[in-house]
């Protein structure tokens, strides 16, 4: 029976994961693919803590080029995370014409260009599943099953840490501090969380489904990003009443030849699909011309879904060594040179419905005030709450608008923020309408 | 630039979505195939009727061997549907050498074992994405991207006529003869709705789900099959008073060497994301063993999204034809010599809880009948409902069980049904639990 190696570096959490398929799934993979899938080196610069997998001491290694250069090796798996190394072993093992996995969704927003081109030119492939959503199989989705439908749309919930705290702020009517606390305290969040809560590893995720959706080069500095620390549970509450829910998404849309991308806290409607992904679930809704929506929804984070993933790809990759020819399926979906480069739509031309959230002194006209500057700005008013609640010495008025511009209501908010009776900046939160 | 040419044979509903995607997206899977794939011959009985789609006269033929044996033809999509001439129009395409891709649930559920053995023996590939849940991308993820993973449970929603007649009872308190006429005209069923109405369809599409998750053969004859014609909109609202939505489910599970392969109504949590999928929308639930639940969900029928799924496929083959060597996944995902036999176990092993619903006359002593009866089978009663409300002179009482033995609800409902104040054959539908 053929056998192929694979060489795996980092052994962190989604490592052991992976360790743990390579043995619980052995026989069942090798019935699969008719050859034996072999996990032959791992290298990890900590090799002596007990990870709660038996590993023959024999494999391990302390030094990553003992798996890059092993010539038996076809497989390389990079696990470490971050830019450096990481960027430099994934050139490397290309170098050496073997094929890479790898989970790193930050080195590949940031240098997927450079590690794409190299790939190509080497005639070996890069594939990456467990970087975006975890288990959920999106990419290849995205790269084979849908691959004759042009990709109009591409929605996710893509973020565990924030879609929980999103939902038991949502739930519990907690305040956002206080359940990313007891997110920490579980595990659900990281010390420090500025990656996953400002919405930067959402952003590093969305680059590469826009990639991959719409076969563009993304320019990742240019993903307008904002994350959910600004929630509160007074947003949620309102939400509701107004049939919402707030969900952090990753929006990439394709249209008159310029992207959107954006990362933000978004109303989602009640009824819709995404609005019931809870907890530590990750989501990805594409829109394509013929299939219309299609939905994954699944864990997005996590040692034994994200390996599930990491383990597919390699499972890909064996089957075509299995086979003669060139690539089959490049890393991005098509050739790099019939990649394009679409700018990303400036955030000043987004037109949309926006929730404004004003803390005001609970002063006759003030309402007139807001609502006159609004109105000199083209911003028509749908709906609007005003309970008789205090909050730090100001009322909150909530204003639902009409399609209005972004630049519009950029200008309006800059005027209305510097009233006098307006004692907080306004909370906004866009509601997006077109999820089909 | 290399050329791949495919066949197509039925010019129906999906043909033309089919012809439709080779028109509009020709240019898209050119630059992502790296080829160009062409559908060069179509053959149909009809090929004078307008289907609105410009068609080049020259590549229709009524003479579906003008297809089957085209030397040029590396592709055979078969989109004709019934189990014959499709079958033998399938056989004579893998005696050719060629490739086949089909939508043909029916032909698959009876005829697979044949079709896959043949394939094999030929070496070509015989794929089906479109079979199970039109655009939704399943298959492959069960063949490909969850494929280091043992599937332990598939569910699915998988019959969209049967799907949107539930969600139009449930949500308009309509009864079942009223949507089906309504469906009817509105083209959502068929003139003649009994595989699609008894589960027939569903339990199509889940022999061929259970082959793919378990890599077994399955015998459909003992796939257990009933469908939605005994739903009442009396059933939706109690289910609602419960917590539960009432789902045409497909179930497969594997445990203990015997596959559970059952269709039938079934209660589903409302607050469980099957029961959000409504109207003419389908889902699948997979639990893999290490990426845990996966849920897929999106336009389970209708000429684009079915079309989307054997272009898929089409464009999958291709890119295997660009290399060389053996067929790359087999068509169940592993050789013919590794699929198990596992037996389908009897329903009377089955162990769950139960909706029952009785209408008896309106007399003190029936519930102690009745649940004296239940408990002599060792079945408990969980929770009880018994409106004031007469429908043709009798009055319901409605149960839930707790865990209990599929063959001790049978013995008990035939002593109940026996009942002189028992007016009405019990209405019974089984709750799922396992929906992890």
């Amino acid at each position: 029976m053929k056998e192929i190696k694979a060489g795996l570096i980092g052994l962190g959490t989604i490592g052991t994961g992976v360790v743990k398929i390579f043995q619980k799934n052995a026989e069942l993979m090798e019935k699969r693919l008719g050859a034996r899938l072999r996990l032959a080196k791992i290298a990890d610069l900590d090799i002596t803590t007990d990870r709660g997998v038996a590993i023959d001491p024999a494999l391990l290694t302390t030094d990553a080029y003992a798996v890059l250069r092993d010539p038996e090796i076809k497989i390389v798996i990079e696990l470490i995370g971050g830019y450096e190394p990481a960027r430099t072993f994934v050139l490397e093992a290309i170098a050496q014409g073997k094929h890479v996995i790898t989970a790193n969704k930050a080195l590949l927003a940031l240098h997927g260009d450079e590690i794409f081109a190299a790939a190509e030119k080497q005639g070996v492939n890069v594939m990456f599943e467990a970087s975006v959503a975890g288990g959920i199989p999106v990419i290849s989705a995205i790269k084979e099953s849908l691959c004759a439908n042009r990709i109009r749309s591409v929605l996710g919930i893509l973020n565990g840490t924030c879609n929980y705290i999103l939902t038991r702020i949502s739930q519990e009517g907690l305040e956002f501090e206080t359940v990313l606390k007891d997110a920490q305290a579980q595990g659900y969040a990281e010390a420090d969380p500025t990656f996953d809560i400002e919405g930067i590893d959402t952003a590093h995720k969305l680059a590469i489904l826009i990639s991959l959706c719409f076969g563009t080069r993304v320019d990742f500095k240019s993903i307008y990003t904002e994350g959910i620390s600004r929630i509160s549970a007074l947003d949620l509450q309102f939400a509701k009443q107004f049939g919402y829910e707030i969900k952090l998404l990753a929006i990439g849309k394709l249209g008159y030849g310029k992207i959107e991308a954006r990362v933000h806290p978004t109303m989602v409607p009640v009824d819709h699909p995404l609005a019931d992904v809870d907890g530590v679930f990750n989501a990805v809704r594409l829109q394509g011309d013929f299939v219309g929506p299609v939905m994954l929804h699944g864990r997005g984070a996590g040692m034994d879904a994200t390996a599930s993933a990491v383990m597919g790809d390699a499972m890909a990759i064996a089957r075509d060594l299995l086979r003669k020819g060139p690539v089959r399926t490049p890393s991005l979906g098509c050739a790099q040179a019939s990649l394009a480069d679409f700018p990303v739509r400036p955030m000043d031309e987004l037109v949309g419905q926006y929730y404004l959230r004003f803390g005001v002194l609970d002063r006759p006209g003030v309402l007139a005030q807001i609502a006159g500057i609004l109105g000199n700005h083209d911003i028509s008013i749908l709906s609007m709450l005003q309970p008789e609640r205090q909050i730090g010495g100001a009322v909150p008025i909530v204003l639902m608008t009409h399609e209005a511009g972004e630049a519009n209501i950029r200008a309006a908010l800059d005027e209305i923020d510097r009233l006098d009776l307006v004692r907080e900046k306004c909370h906004l939160i866009r509601i997006e309408s077109d999820l089909a």
